[in-house]
């Protein structure tokens, strides 16, 4: 196909989710009548499917036709089958805590939702198919339905001397599935990588109704193109995961949690570095804050300031290990280093004396989303960036906002892997606002090499600014993968690419 | 596309080399003129022709009609339009270090190898272009052209104070491009996990002559499909890798290394286990050889036998970290409480007291491959299979081969990821042996859910016996995806999918 596939990078920002839609028919009361011959669970009440059509942040509110919530994979199959026979668009839902619209409906006019209201997506919800199937001790991995919450997977794994690879604040509603069709990264990133490597095997069920199946315990299988890697972070768009199958590693059996407030971002990032020297293979997270990340969460979470003295960044270091004094002492190390350390910035500390001063410190850092939210309606951006140069985003989108009133602009994020997240609060959404900041934060993100999203995904968000991160030769492979498993366009049509 | 396109999984192994050639056009000396005027170097001198075309453990012997060894990725994009044109079949070739004959020309009958002696295929050798150009300190990235043998890999981020997250016996020969194509796995997987996790990411030059581009130092990038997933372990079926962006875990500032006789398999599991356990994301290395193993290396390779007593398994254990005391520490834990649990089965053992002691014992399991080919004549098999029950196929095969004079049976591995390396020796190759084998081995191998390449690939050994590991679903899906890289198939036909 080589490149002479038109792609539309660039001009689709112009696209209305309406017109995404116009090719679909309307959900109607005969659609209903066979996804409920082959689906033991479904939803039409107008009310209901609002809910499952909005976002959490409010900021999407699509129109779902009916939601579905297959009790396994056959019934998954069948909805497919139902679907891509009537040419319905499918919208898989998990724990719907993304924040790019990636896993509700489309906007599409008035009606509301339900069967025969014009409605045009089908909702398919994962949320019954919970099951922790089993865990392998030997290999450790667990094997898990695609709707099992991630905070419930790690009890479970915990009871057997494991731990998940992957922690995010969302951890009480967002589901493993939809953790590996975002590819989440979270706090632990840093220690564990990204799901392309914890993630064994997949089970998929595709446009077509197929299922392709590639659950494992094993760690290696060389026999041809690793087709699993192409669903997580896919979104929805290329096929429904059902099934995962997760390395687990260890359970660290000790952890030290240390929070220290330095002069500039340039002392975070030096600091950062050497933390991994002292701790080595025990880095467990490495975050930071601005001062107006901690301002916002002691107005608008709970939380306390957590040093004598305000500072103008905070670094967040985890150590974990199999043994307490290992941990300790590494933690100790780094820590006297950075105190003797002048060109280090460390100009204030503290080291967690338990775990409930840990889960203080951690809920500073966790609750920043909250905080900011508390704030205003909140444009939101996660951004990889080169690290030295990360903070500079901030500081120019700040003075961008210099000029419109009750603007708060803060950075924090996953500073050991060079993830800034980026939000802006103001009184009100407004297209004024917007211009401010796009495309120019994309484009100063291009301009570094960095990433428009570096772990949330493109949603409907950001699917038609992909080609800051992405070429047009790569976009045009991207659709032609796309056509391999959903010619149709029928699995969330307007998110990843339009 | 469903799974409607023909599947040929198990029916194709009766294709021969020569038929799966048929298509291809011969190399002439014209096709040599036009590859001449776009790329530095090449060669067409019949005896080094054959010798690139003859894999290293001589089993595999093609015939290549010229070789060419591009200085950058403007010549390999030169030389894949060339190619394109011309419907030239081109085989990609790295170290050529690999086991499956995944990077030499196929075997195709009789007149030797250059241009118009009927030969058909156009080797593309990476060895020239073997530049290190940057290591990202702050990110902890190395970019690195294809071609850069891995050992110089190690040796120049090693200065920066990072390691390679690969390891293997290979590395004085292999390139860093074929590891990445052949998704290597080695001895430090268990540690660092597997290259879907560690490659940032690649520059592929695709058949068109298109370039596709995600090098990146950004350990995070949800941007749409990760389809440089789709490169790593594609055995250069899909594209040209030219360049690759790899993370680069801190080295580790202290090892220490022991070797323990135990007294059965069972007992190796255990242990292994344990160790895990003692150990946590201290482990390095969980390495097992049967006493076979160990003969054959005392046999045909230096070294000298580890313990005093002879014992039938071995077990070697590396631990790292960046404290030596912390990982003596956890060493010793490990040890102290192996010696003392009878049923762990540990009859005798030993803890390298330096450098040169722990080199010692990485010998011997380094030393297997050279030992069990100073045997006869060597059918490797590279399995993945539940922990428990890896030994059963080796114990089944030796009974198998019990009637065959002179033939040896031995059983080593990456005990930690399941991954099983049975090789028999016997006199010479023949049929009446394959058949002893084959298809015996796969069949056992699936029937315990088991990869049959666990880290070595398909190849051109394993390319049409995939379907033991691969459903009919997922080899459509990969046909399909190879038609959307290759819709012409000119990259190293006869690999991988046949």
């Amino acid at each position: 196909m080589g490149t002479a596939r038109a792609v539309r990078a660039g001009s689709s920002s112009a696209v209305a989710p309406e017109e995404r839609l116009a090719a679909f028919p309307e959900v109607t009361g005969g659609h209903v009548a066979a996804l409920e011959a082959v689906c033991s669970s479904l939803e039409t009440d107008p009310h209901v499917l609002a809910g499952a059509s909005r976002d959490w942040i409010g900021r999407y509110q699509g129109r779902a036709g009916v939601l579905v919530a297959p009790k396994d994979t056959d019934e998954v199959a069948a909805v497919m089958r139902v679907c891509a026979e009537a040419g319905l668009a499918v919208v898989p839902q998990g724990g719907k805590t993304g924040l790019v619209g990636g896993s509700v409906p489309l906007l599409a006019g008035d009606g509301g939702c339900g069967p025969d209201s014009g409605a045009k997506e089908v909702v398919l919800s994962l949320r019954r198919m919970n099951a922790i199937e089993s865990i392998d001790v030997d290999a450790g991995v667990v094997h898990a339905q695609a709707g099992v919450v991630l905070e419930s997977l790690e009890a479970a794994v915990a009871e057997a001397g494991f731990t998940v690879p992957l922690d995010l604040g969302a951890k009480g509603s967002c589901h493993v599935g939809g953790n590996v069709a975002t590819n989440a990264g979270g706090i632990h990133f840093v220690r564990y990588g990204s799901l392309h490597g914890s993630v064994l095997g997949l089970e998929v069920v595709l446009p077509s109704g197929d299922v392709l199946d590639s659950r494992t315990s094993l760690r290696k299988n060389n026999t041809g193109y690793d087709l699993k890697q192409l669903f997580i972070g896919s979104e929805g768009t290329l096929g429904v995961i059902t099934r995962v199958s997760l390395w687990l590693p260890p359970a660290p059996q000790a952890k030290s949690v240390a929070l220290l407030g330095v002069d500039s971002f340039a002392s975070a990032v030096a600091l950062v570095r050497t933390a991994r020297v002292h701790l080595g293979d025990a880095v467990s997270a490495l975050e930071f804050m601005d001062r107006t990340s901690i301002e916002c969460v002691l107005a608008h979470a709970r939380g306390r300031d957590p040093l004598g003295t305000a500072t103008p960044f905070y670094v967040l270091v985890e150590a974990a290990g199999a043994s307490e004094p290992a941990v300790a002492a590494a933690m100790d190390s780094l820590l006297e280093h950075a105190m003797d350390s002048p060109k280090l910035g460390v100009l204030d500390g503290t080291l967690a004396a338990d775990g409930q001063q840990a889960a203080e410190l951690w809920h500073l850092r966790e609750a920043c989303t909250e905080g900011i939210m508390g704030a205003g309606a909140v444009y939101k951006y996660d951004l990889s960036l080169p690290t030295a140069q990360m903070y500079d985003v901030v500081e120019s989108v700040r003075e961008r906002m210099a000029g419109v009133d009750g603007a708060v602009v803060v950075g924090y994020g996953h500073l050991g892997d060079a993830n800034l997240h980026l939000n802006i609060a103001v009184p009100e959404y407004s297209s004024e606002v917007e211009h401010l900041l796009e495309p120019y934060v994309y484009e100063a993100t291009a301009a570094l090499a960095g990433s428009i999203s570096a772990e949330h995904g493109l949603g409907q968000m950001k699917a038609s600014v992909a080609h800051y991160s992405q070429s047009k030769t790569a976009l045009a492979y991207m659709r032609a993968i796309k056509d391999v498993f959903d010619p149709q366009g029928i699995l969330n049509p307007g998110k990843v690419l339009v």
